[in-house]
């Protein structure tokens, strides 16, 4: 691209540095913001930066926070003896949507993945087994993705927890709801079987 | 969506604010950016909002401009008689890109429109006239997109510029080059018979 001018330049290689943002969605953003009042652009910059600067990690859960506690964590009408385990901010999110839960987070910020080369030190996974040593815990529930490091790390977890008085559960794994049966893969398919309920 | 902080939830809504970013594309990139060091949110925010504070149009183009003049008006290697006139900076960036035209510019920042109601004055025309008048110009020629409104706004121009020792051309309008003729839409094709050239 040629610019003719260094301040649209630079502030089109800003947000193309962003991942999924390539060159031309960059332009067509920063001639969005020209044609707008400079507040709005004042006011963009502002909350990215304030937001950056800061943003913390609940000491308590590892979720991001405005405070040093999350706001989750704080709340006192949430039931504190459920720990809920999951690997991401966006896990969290995901759970409160569904409004089904209404205990604490404890978010890992990953699974142990060989591989990528994360291991148990790189997750969040030390103030967890401190947690569920506390007297109020009293259930830990793994909300972490079915796949290989994912199972790998509710084992890892699992096996932490072998001395601790709390009791582990997995979320329900199976053929997903309002879903056709011949749509499901095989290997849901095959385990949701294996693992049926009584009706 | 659910936030259990305000700060992320300000920066994912200005994100969201943007043309074509969704909310959930907004927090995908917060996230990225609370991944990366404070200096590259910083750095991003600098960059957006300097550009938007100090950004100029050029007084002599109309086109976007670090200083009152731009850098191709001040460029003076380039030919001083030859003024394409484009809509937008986009057009002036993709002319560039050809690496076809060594002469001026001028901006409209926009075409007559009277469905969304832009008429002439709202476009930057007085200067282009008046650009026109002066003694160094030889040629206008107009880069205008080939739509009834662009026809129109040609047509306008040409109409203001009746008096003036200047010569008027348009871009060459016809099937593209590596285009199959087959898949041509049939007003260029049949239009391109009509405004055949000699071999």
């Amino acid at each position: 691209m040629q610019f003719s001018s260094k301040l649209i330049e630079d502030a089109v290689n800003a947000f193309a540095a962003l991942p999924g943002i390539g060159k031309k969605t960059a332009l067509r953003l920063v001639l969005h913001l020209v044609q707008r009042p400079t507040e709005d652009s004042v006011h963009f910059a502002r909350a990215i930066a304030s937001m950056r600067e800061n943003i913390k990690h609940c000491t308590t859960c590892g979720n991001l926070s405005d405070q040093h506690v999350c706001s989750i964590c704080s709340d006192d009408r949430r039931d504190q003896s459920l720990i809920c385990v999951v690997e991401s901010i966006r896990d969290v999110m995901a759970i409160e949507e569904t409004q089904q839960f209404r205990g604490l987070y404890h978010v890992l910020g990953g699974v142990i993945s060989p591989i990528e080369g994360i291991g148990p030190a790189d997750l969040n996974l030390h103030t967890l087994i401190e947690r569920a040593r506390q007297a109020e815990t009293r259930e830990i529930i793994m909300a972490i993705s079915p796949t290989i490091e994912g199972d790998t790390t509710i084992f890892f977890i699992n096996k932490q927890l072998t001395d601790v008085d709390v009791a582990v559960s997995n979320i329900a794994r199976g053929v997903s709801f309002g879903g056709e049966l011949e749509y499901a893969d095989e290997v849901t398919l095959g385990r949701s079987i294996v693992a049926r309920t009584r009706v």
